[in-house]
């Protein structure tokens, strides 16, 4: 163990702002050590919900908290809005594309993943991907765009507009597939005069043999017929070959079938950034497929005490399984490493993370999910409203959760207050002319 | 007065589907005739409540009305999400970009206006300017990207960041400086480490003597007692000359002094759009300074009883004053169309139109407002919440109010919902690394 100089001088930066990033600054806000949460946005983003911005059911203000204000009573601690060129492992500093050096005592990083195309970078281009609020925005367009472009082009051409493909079918793809079906089945009925919004088409594609890959067999059945039943055409073990303008090829069963569709949705492959390839190689660490960080038990970088990799880019086995990317993991890492970094100001001895399974769920539609808690597995609408009420209750957690309901009462007789995301759109549309 | 067919087969086209295009698109819906409404965008835009989003207080989706749904009971109606590129008078023709053609027998122009430099077109790059839901996100961007700044730099140059200057005290930059200063009075106060929120200053620039020029004296010296509490600095008399990267040029008393700051928003000409200017070459018509196209009793452009001219883009002299750009003169100005139009094909004669006043009204704070109606002129706490109350009935109002009222409720407690606008953002911006 080291020994570090009193609590108030020590400094950790923290990369990222995310649920791993931000439930650390809040522990460390409260010890009273020095942070510095550095991200290049200026808010956190509630990635759970963000399907929903996509699909025009909430907005991006609804799903974002400004970083600045879920810190604000922290008084050690500083929110950069900056973006990381680079981290010196063995000086201890990181390095800002402003060319500012920030040294640290300990660093948590907490980047989390990005869309991969298998080396298909082009696909980029053809499809929506859901990781920002400029994602989500823009899928919205796709979307919504599409059924404009219906209503004006020739019958022969509309059915490629109505045909809407999801590449992926894990948690994301399948509420991408579940709310575009309830767009379709009730939010845009009546409102089109060349078709009727339900013949819509929405296809799932999903590579391995079931939906939720990573659930319990019995809920990725469940989840399948709850698809099924809001009318999406679930196609597993179907591996798509190219992603053109206007078509996808798909091989299925050693057969190859095109899908015409202008509108194609990507939720398949994710992987870490270019900053922790390098960090990863900087530091001899080991890398799993997807390029996650191989840590110690402690989420160490491996022979690195003062470094931290936790949620989605830390690859971490638990009863020989990799913990999943998902919310919850990187929240009960967040706070673990921040009492990490406390326990070992104080020269007290730690205990291996372990990650507490409180349960999976994932949203289907409207009023159906599938959850998954201890001994219980069960859909529908009690799911769904189980679904609603945690969802809910993490939202409020940004904060203090009494005053946030009271905000939400003010706000709605109001309608007044905290949309401040920074997001870049494109300079304004010109008028109509 | 022309003999025209059965109301049926009659077409009306709408280009336009701000406040004058939307009333006249519900009266005629109901009346029976088939309608067919065209806007470059799938939404309405509440554009009063628009300096919120750009301030953080609102989302674009708070704001907005997809205008299918608004129209979807009206089954004789058709929205066209296309660009009008030009009006063949004497052919009863609407040219789309897309080289579509639409023969009608009435119609309603109500494009709206959008903002003007005065022939210093280079500083529409420079500054931002608030008219669409972009603009609004551009703005919003603008503002709090600044402070983002402000926290970042050598504190030498940290006050041309904190220093806003707004061009224009009509309605909108009185708004917006309003907005702005309640912003750095209580919404960022703690937020920051390098600065407080409120040592940013805020220039309201106004070219004429008196903040609000349109309104009554009482209210304008009312309005500019309200901004200097909130402690923006009012200069009136005041034209700008040079708007440059880092500073803005003006011109007060005959004294040139320079400001420097990065933030300069324009809330001060407007002119039509250059669909509007060929419209009244072809015709003919007379055009104001503004380009406003005049119109005769019935709205008509002089001499073309089947097209009819309202909103921002008519001019219109009642007691020998123009009416003004507001959206009440829309809203009458559409129905009234939209009435006459019934009336024409009904072979009855028509009353020429009458704008109604019923009262003005300028947001200054959260607490502050100014209002005008009949007799009665006052401001502070209850005239904001008369503006509070006036504005949330006429966001009800694009729909049926008691069923919008309950599906307020239950959003509020699912947050799930009607946030369908089509932006462009730019691609979704690229993850931390």
């Amino acid at each position: 163990m080291n020994t570090r100089p009193g609590t108030k001088d020590h400094h950790v930066i923290i990369i990222g702002g995310g649920f791993g990033g931000l439930y650390a600054a809040k522990v460390l806000g409260r010890a009273g050590v020095r942070v510095t949460l550095i991200d290049k946005r200026n808010f956190h983003l509630f990635q759970p919900l963000l399907y929903q911005v996509a699909t025009g059911g909430l907005s991006p203000g609804d799903v974002a908290a400004p970083l600045r204000a879920v810190l604000k009573r922290h008084k050690n601690t500083r929110v950069l809005a900056a973006t990381v060129e680079s981290i010196d492992v063995e000086g201890r500093r990181v390095l800002l594309s402003d060319d500012r050096s920030l040294p640290f005592d300990d660093l948590i990083v907490a980047t989390g993943m990005r869309y991969h195309y298998y080396g298909n970078d082009s696909w980029e281009h053809s499809t929506g991907s859901l990781k920002t609020v400029e994602d989500a925005l823009d899928i919205r367009s796709k979307i919504f765009g599409a059924f404009e472009q219906a209503e004006a082009v020739e019958p022969a051409a509309r059915a490629a507009w109505l045909r809407f493909v999801i590449v992926g079918a894990g948690p994301t793809g399948v509420e991408l597939a579940g709310a575009i079906a309830e767009l379709t089945n009730s939010t845009l009925r009546g409102e089109f005069r060349a078709f009727e919004s339900n013949q819509a088409e929405i296809i799932l594609l999903e590579g391995s043999d079931r939906v939720l890959p990573p659930y319990p067999q019995g809920l990725s059945r469940r989840a399948r017929r709850s698809l099924q039943k809001l009318g999406v055409d679930v196609r597993t073990g179907a591996r798509v070959q190219q992603i053109d303008a206007g078509k996808v090829i798909v091989e299925q069963e050693e057969q190859t079938s095109t899908i015409e569709t202008h509108t194609v949705l990507w939720a398949a492959g994710m992987r870490v950034t270019p900053l922790c390839d390098e960090l990863a190689r900087a530091a001899g660490a080991e890398q799993d497929r997807q390029g996650r960080i191989t840590v110690d038990d402690h989420l160490n970088l491996v022979g690195h005490e003062q470094i931290y990799v936790i949620g989605d880019i830390a690859h971490r086995q638990q009863d020989n399984i990799p913990l999943p990317g998902i919310a919850p993991v990187a929240m009960q890492q967040g706070r673990f490493v921040a009492g990490a970094i406390i326990q070992r100001l104080k020269g007290r001895s730690l205990r291996p993370f372990r990650y507490v399974d409180k349960g999976q769920m994932a949203v289907i539609g409207r009023h159906a999910a599938v959850v998954e808690t201890g001994p219980l597995r069960f859909g529908g609408y009690l799911a769904w409203l189980t679904w609603l009420l945690v969802h809910i209750a993490y939202l409020i957690e940004f904060d203090n959760k009494l005053r946030v309901l009271a905000e939400w009462g003010w706000n709605y007789l109001t309608r007044k207050k905290g949309a401040r995301l920074i997001t870049r759109p494109g300079k304004g549309e010109e008028q109509l002319d």
